[in-house]
């Protein structure tokens, strides 16, 4: 008998009959034996209505407040799905964050899961009960309801699969994980398997199909995490039991993993601006001048390049930050000019930034020059570079970026036949 | 430094504009030196969305599911009025019913209230802070999310009042309670003060101002209860500090009523279905033979009268029951036919019961005969009639309720001059 956690997001629970469809699939899995404990978000645009009254209540609203106003959605669909299993002949009950309870730290909107007392979930699993639980909540040492932050219900089922030994399901809208974003090369094939280490990368690469948090937690705890589609039809799915390995994209342990690619997938991020802090003095310190004063205004710079001039004497730094924070960043800078002492700030957002990821770079000699040859072969220009042990990351003008990921993906040899 | 609960209805909380409204009048309490814990109903007709969705899942839907989901809708207003006080510079916090704790039987949506710690609560009050509570909500011994029936955060305003030894002003879309229903009878006043037990009687004959458990809890535990409109400016209701006496009605003990009338209201009900029983054998335990299975069905008979035959053999038996339950009444008699032997069913559910309600009743003889005659005087038949120390109910054919209520009203020296 073994323990699953299933989760599923805001469009597959979106009104009463997609909640109908996410009752199939617990049946499902439930006549295949095993112990369900499910997760789910709120219905689809429900926290953004709630969020907006939030805002209307007060531009300065209290955290607290709002974690205890917008938990209050995924309490509507656990309850809703608890009834429709029961009314399918299953038993089934629904589970708060605070009636587990899933203890968290006490920062409101941001609270991270510091412990889960699974022993009533776990009790109520073993007589045969199916266990709903309310995602994207838990509650602080103070007794206030808390919330995990966007993306959060990922995070909880995760963190419960890790308290109850059990492997996870992520139901999403894509059936799972691919090379790279199918609606921009057609030849993207689905990954049957990937590590944690690449999806972490994919994830706060840009590639929206996990949190990146709960890819941190599967990897800690070493849950099987799996991703697949909430819109298949229920009972079509074929499931080889004991091995974990479904229709969607299996995370796992980089040893289950047989046939190796050098390269695993292409993220992409268009969420991306461009500064040039140009003609500084090359001396010592000068990119401390720079940088601290933007990670004190608490803002996160990504790719550095620095160009020095012929003579050596002066310098041209550039970096990049999240478009949401550009504005942000050049106001910071420009109140520093005098101690900086540079000439002039330049800006682009008109830029992407494309991410070879796989763990197979480790091993392989090269793999990062490949990927400049392909982009200069076809005129395209590199404004900045930025690499890890699994990952290579350019930045290019946002115009090539279709071109640059079929072209990688060609080269790479991904596409699907 | 009095202790002071404000309660506020459904459509007092329609949205985030009349929330504020709300706020304006907890700060002009709060400004008065008063510490305030406020109690909120849902948005309204949130909770009819919650109970569709219920309906939508199952018809047959688990009540503690039911439950969880509907008690999100007063999480929702108590976090929102929260983040309003505190907009406007006062420190407040929202309470579910589980956080203070409310304890509760476990008879989901129709729980009642066993015990509330309110410890808690008295500090943050002591403190300052204004304690905003989600109503009609508490928890079971099990850990379960109750509710207490529709119109239960009149009950939860009283029974909070009553354990933080408070007053309790409950705010309504009226502005207090009346001699009679002014849409019907132009002359109807408001009554300034009312006793606990006519309000009772009132409530539960048909006056739809407050929840019947609330009046009876207000009247055990002796809780000042006031009637006012939430829709009067904020700023602008004149409060006579010490006198627990404003703008409303106050509801209270017979003792501090000055002025004290012989009927001090007329109730009326339109939800009412008369049976007779027609031609039954007229000899002892014939009426056990028709209201002990009509009681086994839950079924309550209200009024009922027996008329005997001249010769003294045969009876007609006729009682009435509250209009929804007049199919199943007919239905429950039907199936025993044979064993009580009657002749026919004669139903009608055109009837209105009319009562007048008075302390004074008790002590002025005349009171009923003067309803009689007066409804006499006006050609109106009484169908059937039945009384308690300080209320007569009479029955009448429903076209005559606005000619009853208006002379019975003038009678009664009710008018407004």
């Amino acid at each position: 008998m073994s323990r699953l956690v299933m989760k599923f997001g805001g469009t597959s629970v979106a009104d009463v009959e997609r909640i109908r469809n996410v009752a199939l699939h617990v049946k499902r899995e439930v006549e295949e034996g095993n112990q369900v404990a499910v997760v789910l978000s709120a219905m689809a645009g429900k926290t953004d209505e709630l969020v907006g009254f939030c805002k209307q209540a007060s531009a300065n609203y209290d955290r607290r407040e709002y974690d205890f106003i917008v938990s209050s959605g995924e309490q509507i669909t656990s309850g809703l799905l608890a009834i429709i299993l029961q009314d399918m002949g299953i038993d089934a009950r629904s589970w708060a964050g605070w009636q587990i309870p899933i203890k968290t730290s006490s920062v409101a909107s941001a609270a991270r899961i510091e412990e889960i007392d699974s022993a009533n979930l776990i009790a109520s699993m073993e007589k045969g009960q199916v266990s709903v639980v309310a995602g994207f909540q838990g509650i602080s040492a103070e007794g206030r309801v808390t919330t995990l932050g966007r993306g959060g219900s990922d995070t909880s089922a995760v963190a419960l699969a890790a308290s109850l030994d059990a492997r996870c399901d992520i139901y999403t809208d894509v059936d799972g994980v691919y090379t790279t974003d199918p609606r921009i090369v057609k030849q993207a094939r689905k990954l049957p398997r990937v590590s944690y280490e690449e999806m972490l990368e994919m994830a706060s690469l840009g590639a929206k199909v996990l949190q990146t948090r709960s890819v941190e937690l599967a990897m800690v705890y070493k849950v099987p995490l799996q991703v697949r589609s909430s819109f298949d039809a229920p009972d079509n799915i074929p499931v080889v039991p004991g091995n974990n390995f479904g229709p969607g994209t299996l995370v796992c342990e980089e040893e289950l993993i047989v046939e190796e690619q050098v390269v695993s997938g292409i993220a992409y991020s268009k969420d991306e601006a461009k500064v040039t802090v140009r003609h500084v003095k090359d001396k010592p310190g000068i990119s401390a001048s720079i940088f601290r004063p933007l990670a004190d205004a608490n803002i996160s710079v990504d790719m550095i390049v620095q160009n020095v001039s012929p003579d050596g004497e002066f310098a041209n730094i550039t970096f990049t930050v999240v478009a949401n924070d550009l504005d942000m960043a050049v106001s910071v800078l420009e109140e520093k000019q005098q101690e900086i002492g540079f000439e002039s700030l330049e800006t682009a957002s008109n830029v992407t930034k494309i991410s070879i990821v796989g763990i197979g770079m480790r091993s392989h000699a090269g793999v990062a020059a490949k990927m400049f040859d392909v982009l200069a072969s076809h005129g395209i220009n590199i404004l900045a570079i930025a690499t890890s042990e699994i990952k290579t990351s350019v930045l290019i003008d946002q115009d090539y970026t279709e071109l640059a990921l079929r072209s990688l993906h060609t080269a790479y040899d991904l596409d699907a036949e």
